[in-house]
């Protein structure tokens, strides 16, 4: 998008040499989408019976009226955009809680087999003792 | 936005009366931004030595693209938003996950917890039993 260059256009059925930044395919994508609204408006009758000036007022309210609308898109999805942030940002923190809470729970368990397997020992020797005691 | 109605706007100098669905602030909001793209031409040179049909197509290619601009971002959010969406869905998986896992290890927890503390009677018992034992 760097470099200048001229491209030709048709618009309304006149041809336009525009000199600019854009790429060729760019610009006619837009000339194609203005020469779809000057055949849409030429198909109102009211609108061929304005004079030129208002005519031409009217298309650029027209594609304006797009850009608003596709600008409150944009503002709505950056809203969107915010309250996703925040879920993620939450569901991140529940995720690494859970994860905190689980590995916890792993090491208290952890410690609770080593007791226990020493707990089996202890009755191990116990019920031997106790045999030996009997047998005296 | 149901009612029609009759708003009357100023641009470029010119008084026109526009009818329409949208509201009074909504065509003025269309007609300052209008207002302001005239007078932002009118300080290039180049532009007041062109012909009216010319300046008028230009108008319209200017206004045209903001439009494919914002609309070009719009694409871009929904794009990330996408992305944001398969990223909360696999979020809320992981945590779910998460806290079955420690669900099942605080059952897994309170078995064994159970088990240690019959090992712990078993213990006393045995204990009981040798001192009986001895003492006779």
């Amino acid at each position: 998008m760097n470099t200048m260059n001229d491209v030709e256009v048709i618009i309304n059925n006149k041809r336009y040499t525009l000199s600019g930044y854009e790429s060729g395919d760019y610009l006619q994508k837009i000339a194609s989408y203005i020469n779809t609204k000057h055949t849409e408006f030429k198909l109102m009758e009211n609108f061929n019976k304005l004079d030129v000036d208002m005519r031409n007022i009217l298309m650029q309210i027209n594609i304006a009226d797009d850009y608003f609308k596709a600008v409150n898109q944009v503002n709505e999805m950056d809203q969107e955009a915010d309250m996703r942030g925040n879920e993620l940002f939450d569901l991140k923190h529940e995720v690494i809680a859970a994860q905190t809470k689980l590995e916890a729970l792993q090491k208290e368990y952890g410690k609770l087999q080593n007791e226990y397997n020493e707990a089996q020992k202890i009755i191990i020797k116990l019920q031997t003792e106790l045999e030996d005691s009997k047998m005296k």
